[in-house]
Formats: structure tokens, sequence, C-alpha cells
């Protein structure tokens, strides 16, 4: 695919001429036209379609509805839109709902995994993993009596693609638990979910998948691969909306001997008999604790939309179609200026973000965001990473910020940015 | 005070005219003047500035801003909007965060006040604690290896007060922790904060109280009292929103060596050092774990402010006004028809709700809403629930209510409601 690429702008214009998803651009608020918006794997941008739903969840369900909107419409919604995310991930019904944050639901999840083998005492995971997620594995160890330890493989700071190899030498007969991110949000690397999956399953490991880097842009197929528990994030690439609740997957098979940890009323058999001992819901709904953040529900409902429109597999034909541009022109204008390249070139490894590396990365950074109106996001030492998003990104605005990107190197503006590192999301 | 009200319809207007609160229901929608919610203990009403306030966070700071929000406003939301509760449940600075959801926070707050005491098994609560609470601290048993006993007091549906001397009985050198509802979810019962956390402290426990039916109406000097942890919702008295994110109170000489199970990044010192260890943050802000629903917590942050012009000594004020005038009327009309009082008499010890039960009481609560064009809520087996909200609800909507609730039965219009039970929230 590559070969075909040619460097000048007006080969840009002829891939956008040629996007099957070229329309799907005006689904979102583009609110800033010049602005090159590649940070939607941190936030999507905001779907047209979603300011009217935030408007009636607000005023109509709230305000003129009140209590009679939990009946109607709220109580069943983390499962309702459990189901449309279901389809988009490869799962049948009644197997996904959306519920809390990532962080919790992964602590959820990592629980009952562990305390379905409970002689078990070893939790698998790597170095590329969002740290986040190390933490939760590090503070469900210390809560269940620092009975289990966890095996991390490889270096996060220089891994660009785990050691597969290492993995499966780590994974015997003491392993519990298999946790990975699909796609790993430094470098993108995208892991081979059925050959991981099935190499934990020989071992006799479940295993759990972090999708956030990957629901919503690259194929999943959960049942297929026979994955055990999955979480997965709303805010990236399905444009939810600013921390929209996360979604959580427990194959169908494992749900009736599967417990969580956090037993709210929400996973409460009959919740409103107010019964005094828990007794769990009978699906994957018993991994529901308390009440749902209801309006930042709604919006993401409304978000998922066009994820939908497109199909999954459009999606990634073009996502696999940028990132193999962008790193055709990092070869061509940046590989020459200092930087080396922080994802997979196979683009059967790679999720939909491309990250480039450079000793000055910081400054370049936010050299981009401050003066050349582009938006990446920085990622700890040394990684520009850039989202690119099938549903709204452009080849022209990759083209554009490669341009921009080698300008801040050619005329050494990075210099200006004072050394102190700032929060960047 | 009772012995001054008359049982007229005229008084209720003259209660309404004397009333200083009086101008704080234009803060609110009220789509249906005809309709009278008296389930703002539920969910409080829309406040006017919500509307506003939600579409500056939907268009401008995720629209426009896009990932540029979270340095300028979303990353320290839970922190600055704990902040503002502080103040209006007697909280100085620094020991409380807004985060998650009542049921997730009362999971971190009851394992870490375990941990602070791992020699002792047992945990005291009471029967007329909301059951969501109750399965929260039975999955948490469950999940540290069934080492301890949950103590629980009295018996759900007979009790409208709890059994004080059972209370400081079960209470002994063996128990860890104390949580108990603050105002109890059925009868409205209000516990003595300072009188119980003083007990448990003598006994050498911890105390976890759930501020859900209290934050917003009652007075509460968390600091004075020397309460160890708080959660509290802000979706029902404080008008956040269906769903509003939770907040949680650690005080402050406890949170050096308290541990969240659940840690996540949004608690770790240094986020985005992207560092594989675990380090707690400094302060209470290690309690939260993933990132926050913003959009939820936004609208709740708007919703705060008519509480605080208000001032929670007014609120508190015409809230025992409302709930003696209504217990007032309820002597006159209700009970001589069958009904019997679910609510404490002393307005000290009760919140902002009045429960009255009927053994029709599940019907009569259908009429109510299907054909009287009133909204309370039923619990369980026969209380019907009146949640009288000093910012919106009027003496006038008191006196209808009371009145429509007599006509139900006179007019025996409940028989006309199937018996098979709905949900209700």
């Amino acid at each position: 695919m590559r070969l075909n690429f040619l460097p000048d702008q007006d080969f840009a214009g002829r891939l956008d001429r040629d996007d099957p998803l070229a329309n799907f651009h005006s689904q979102f608020i583009i609110a800033h036209p010049g602005l090159i918006y590649l940070d939607g794997n941190s936030l999507g941008r905001l779907p047209v379609g979603t300011i009217k739903r935030m408007q009636e969840a607000v005023e109509h369900e709230w305000g003129h509805e009140l209590v009679r909107s939990w009946g109607d419409n709220w109580w069943e919604a983390p499962i309702r839109v459990g189901e449309k995310i279901a389809s988009l991930i490869g799962a049948a019904s009644g197997q996904v709902v959306v519920t809390d944050n990532v962080s919790i639901d992964l602590f959820k999840l990592a629980a009952a995994s562990l305390s379905l083998q409970p002689e078990k005492t070893k939790i698998v995971t790597d170095a590329l993993n969002f740290p986040s997620d190390l933490y939760i594995l590090q503070g469900l160890v210390r809560t269940l009596g620092n009975r289990h330890q966890i095996v991390r493989i490889g270096s996060p700071d220089n891994d660009i693609t785990p050691d597969l190899d290492a993995l499966a030498a780590s994974i015997d007969a003491d392993t519990a638990l298999v946790t990975l991110s699909h796609v790993v949000f430094k470098s993108g690397y995208l892991y081979d979910m059925a050959a991981i999956t099935e190499l934990a399953h020989k071992g006799g490991a479940l295993v759990l998948w972090d999708l956030s880097h990957s629901a919503g842009v690259v194929p999943i197929a959960l049942d297929e691969c026979q994955v055990d528990f999955a979480v997965g994030c709303t805010y990236k690439y399905l444009n939810g909306g600013p921390g929209a609740p996360a979604f959580l997957y427990v194959r169908r098979e494992l749900q009736k001997q599967s417990l969580s940890p956090i037993t709210g009323w929400w996973g409460q058999k009959t919740p409103f008999a107010f019964d005094l001992e828990y007794v769990p819901a009978p699906g994957v709904a018993r991994f529901l604790s308390g009440t749902q953040p209801i309006l930042s529900l709604q919006a993401m409902d409304a978000g998922l939309d066009s994820t939908t429109m497109a199909g999954i597999k459009n999606i990634r034909q073009k996502s696999v179609l940028m990132t193999e541009y962008m790193i055709f022109l990092y070869d061509t204008y940046l590989a020459p200026l200092g930087f080396s390249l922080g994802s997979p070139r196979n683009p059967d490894r790679r999720g939909s973000h491309v990250s480039i590396r450079h000793s000055e990365g910081y400054h370049i950074n936010r050299s981009l965001i401050e003066e050349m109106n582009v938006i990446p996001d920085f990622r700890e030492p040394d990684n520009i990473r850039f989202g690119l998003v099938p549903l709204y990104t452009s080849f022209m605005e990759i083209w554009e910020a490669i341009r921009r990107v080698r300008a801040v190197v050619e005329e050494k503006r990075y210099q200006k940015y004072p050394s102190n590192r700032q929060i960047v999301t």
C-alpha cells in the first residue's frame, strides 16, 4: 500500500477525494477549521447530534419528567447502551454493560477473575500497559492480602512492541490472569487478541483485555476469541465526551460464577425490594454497583451513532491507510531530523495512533500546540502521539501536521519553551 | 411550633407569604405548575442555571476547547467541587473530593477504615441503612476473605427509629467500624452524629457516615464531630442531576495512613509521569481512581449554588417547619383513615422527608402519581415518602398533597391499580 504514496500536498488531496468516509466529518463540531486536532485518541470530538441529545436529557428528561425518567429510560441505560457497544466489539447480547470508569471496572473484573481460581497467585501483564491499569492491580493485590504477585514483562520507555516470548514464558500453571491493553497507549502496538487469549487459556489462565485504545477503531471479536473479561473506554474513538462511563464485558459462560467485589444495588437481583442481603442479578448486570451518571451516559450514547453508521470495517480500512500514510511522510520528512518512529511498522500490529520520538519531544509538542495550531499529545519520556480518527481526520491534516512538525524543528521553535513539564492529558 | 398551625388552606398561604426562602423556587425549572413534586429526596429539580452551564460544558469546553479543557478546568474539578461541598458539611479545606458514586465511595472508605485496624473483625451497622450500603459491606467482607462480621441492629420493616441501646451494646473492643446513614432512607430518622461518633470512638471504632439524605438540607459538622469518614450523594437535596457523582470525606489526620483499594491514576502522586508503581497522592485526592464523568460533574457543580446562597441554617429552619406542618396535617386529616406515621415525631431526630404508612400504600402511591398529579415515592412494605425541599417546595403544595391523599383513600381510587409492583426509584 505504501509503495503508491507520493510526498506532495496534492496527493493528500487525492486521498481525501477518494475517502468513502469523508462525509462523516460533518457529523462532528469542527469549531476551529484551522486547528489540526490529532488527539481524538485522548478525547474524541463532539458529535453534532450530542448537543441536541444533551439538551433533551437535561431539559426534558430531568427538568420536565423528573424522577419519572428513571422508569422510562434511565434505569435501563447501562444495559441498553451496553448492547450498542456489544455490537461494535464482537459480543453477542447480554455480556456488556456501561458503567463507572475503566479503572473501577478493571478492579471489579480482575477481582472476579482471581476469585475464580483462588489457588493461583500470578497475574501477568506488561510494562506497556496503561499505568493506571497497573496501579489498579497493585491496589487489588494489597487489598487481597498480598497473596498474589504481578509479573510485568518488558521495559516501559524503550519497548515499542512487547516481548512475546517473555510473555509466553511467564504464563504457567500458577497464572490466574493475563491482563493487557489491546492497543498500548504509548506506541499504539496492537496485540493479536486471538493468539494471546489462546496462549493464556492453554496455560490455564483467564484473560482480561483493556480495549480503551481499540474500541471503535479496530475490529474486535471478543466472542470469537473466547475472551473472558474486557473493559474499555468510550471517550476516545467512541466520542462519548469527557470522562464518559466505561464498559465492561463478561463472557456468558463465566457470568454465573463471577462476582463483583463492589456489590451495589444496581447489581442486585431485586433492587426495589430493598432486601437486606445481596443477591446477585442473574447476568452481567451484577457488575453494576451504584447510580450511574446519567447525563454523561446519555451524551455517550448519542456519540456512538456515527461509529455504527460508518461500520468498524470501513473505519479500520481508513485508519490503516492513514497511519501508513503518516509513517510514509515521517520517513520522507522527519526521519532525517533526529526523530525515531515510536510505533510498529507492521499495520497489522498497530492501532490508530502514530508516535514519533525526539529528544526534544516535550518542547516540540508544546510548540505545536502553542504556535502551530496542531494538537497532538505527549507521553514521557519522548513520545509525541498523533491520533488519527477515521471519522473526522483528513489526509490533508496529516500532511499539514507533518509539515508543521518539520517547521518546528527546522526553525528551532521548540527552544522557546521552558522545560518545566505541565499536565497534558 | 405545631401548636400554632391551623388546618385550613388559608393558613398554608400565610406560611408561604412568611417564607424567607420563597423566592428560591424561581431558581428551578417548574415545568408543570399543577404537578406537586415531593420526590426531591430522590431526584432534585433542575436548577435554571444548570441549563446554561451544561450548554457551555458541552459546546464550549468539549466542542471548542477539546482536550485543552482538561488543563483549564476539568482535571481539578473533583477537588474544586469537593471544596464547595466541604463548606456545606462542616469540613475544612482538603478533606472532600467529588468522585464516582456513593456505593463505590463507601467501598473505598470502608476498606480503608478496616485496614487501619486489621486485628479487629466487627463492622456495626443497622437495618435502617440503605440496602446498597449493606450490600457493599457484604461484598467487601467477601473480598477480604470473610475475616469480618457485619453486626446489623434492628429490623427493617418495623423500626422508625433505631435501637440506640442495642447499637451502644454492639460496639466493643473488636469493632473496627461503625457505619450508618445519617438520615435513614425510609423513616427519615436523623442520627445524632456527634453522640454516635463519640460513642464509636469511645469503643475504639472508626465511623463512616452516609450523608446521602442529609447533605444540603441538615446542618452537618463533620470536623466538629471528629467524624473519620463520610460519603454522600449530590442528586437529592443538592440538585446535581440524575446519577451525579458522589462525594467522600476523609478526616485530615487519617489521610496519610489511609489507602484506597482502587488505586487509579487520578489518585497517583504524579499521574503524568506515567510511572509503573503506584504512589498515593498526598491528601484526600488519593481516593480518586479513574477519569470522572465531567459533564455530569459540571451539571452538579452548577446545582450547588442555590444551596450555598440560601444557607444551610435557613434551609433547615424551613425544613423543620415543613415537616412539622405536614405531620400536623397528617394528624388532622389522615390519621383517622388507617394511616400511621412512618417518621419520628421529634423534629430534632428527623430529616426532610415524611413517611406515612398504609396497608394500601403501594396502590395509594400509584393513584397519586397516575391521576392526582402528586409525585411522592414508595418504599416497601407500606411507606409513602414525601420529600420536602426548602428551596422549592411550598406550604400550599403540602396542604394540597394531603388533601389529594385523603381524596384517594376516601374515594377508594387506589382500588383501580393492579397489584404487580413496578420499579419506582
